[in-house]
């Protein structure tokens, strides 16, 4: 979390919770490929092992607001998981939980779908990348979109 | 839409599309009450109007990315509108529409309800409020959350 | 302004100031050529007439919060003139203002150069685009860098 | 650093090094006293032992990009100390070094000045708090404002 995370109602803004999916996504699954320069390998590197004319495309957030989410300056716990593994589709399920109290505060599930860069067409997932991802895969969150 | 909401894809990013909802929303029912100061008297001040001690927390976003939002420097149109107008929380529907081509780019819900800033209980919408919203209801975009 | 630009003490954070003046920046002259898609033809489009692979790099800020800028529904009032202007750069200078008390809250000059986004080399400004933005040159608001 | 600091450039955008000074400084010296929630006692509690009533108002930010910032999945290495320790004022500079290449990209100052969040009057800063931040006192990056 950072402090600007935080409007004018002094908790983190809604917006910047969808922010902070985003960097539990990527710090279970690593940065898309082609953004970006190195850093460290990803211990599950789906995104990052994406071609780099294949783009990551949010194609729909579903973000349940169960509690306020508070400002500390040590990080959120987020539980990240995948279902709906498809041909060229997944949903990302998140938990973020109060990192002092352990209440839970935000449950969400986001769909993505594979698309080339180019021309737009939607793209298979590898064989490579399914296994990879397949031992995260657990019963989505919410229902089918 | 901002320059700085485009991520390093080139699109619109989609956790800044959610900004441009909330732009949206206060542009047709008002910012919150009780934050910022005085501009203009929004056509419909809805949410401007709320007491200073209760603030609108949003419970739920579904927002689904129908095609990729491009950058432009004129105004992305917005429809918005209202439904599930209960005791003590209420949608707002939107769509965001390409102000070139036209297309349709997002269609989102957000669910939101009114609270106390002190004791964190539910507020019941006045009245005078509900009859000033109840003009722009209609049926949701999605279904119950 | 956006609502989201207000952080917990309430006010337009320091950080969203230097959107805002990047939105500035764009609403006088354009638009950096190469991103989004076409909108209207901006009154002087000083960026948006550069080549694609010449990008506008952002080499220094020096900004000034004469005053606390307060979220409005309104449009802040912004001035926006060039200065410096050399062969591979030039600086922008702006103030913004309240546009309810015409106070006076933030003074602000960005040096920008011009590079090559393939090799980063910086890029001389073509006679033309100097003959375009000359008309907007005025004195620093601040000294050189 | 976040993937959605990155703009349309696919660098880090150069307002979003602003917020990570910001982080930065927080880390270094605690979030400002009054916001958010206890998380971990900062090593030097600066910020975070500031009276509630008391704001910590970025007065003059000077931000110099020496090279562009590239996104990585590592933290960015940052220097930060304090400089032009005032009655009612100080200074953070700051370095911001690539991670992975150790080059150094982005050198920055920032003026902070502390004021009574109701009257808006400069507060003094205490003999502790003095105490506190004085071991952290060097020369400033740049010359005063």
């Amino acid at each position: 979390m950072r402090w600007g995370d935080m409007d004018a109602y002094g908790h983190i803004n809604n917006v910047e919770v969808i922010r902070i999916l985003e960097e539990a996504r990527i710090s279970a699954f690593g940065p898309p490929g082609g953004t970006g320069r190195p850093g460290q390998e990803p211990e599950v590197p789906f995104f990052s092992s994406l071609p780099p004319e294949v783009q990551a495309l949010v194609v729909e957030h579903r973000v349940r607001y169960v509690a306020s989410l508070e400002y500390r300056n040590i990080p959120v716990k987020a539980r990240v998981w995948v279902s709906d593994l498809k041909a060229v589709s997944l949903s990302i399920n998140y938990l973020l939980i109060d990192p002092v109290t352990d209440a839970l505060c935000v449950r969400a599930q986001t769909n993505i779908a594979f698309a080339s860069a180019q021309s737009g067409r939607l793209q298979r997932i590898s064989p490579a990348q399914k296994a990879m991802i397949a031992a995260y895969e657990a019963a989505p969150l919410m229902g089918g979109s």
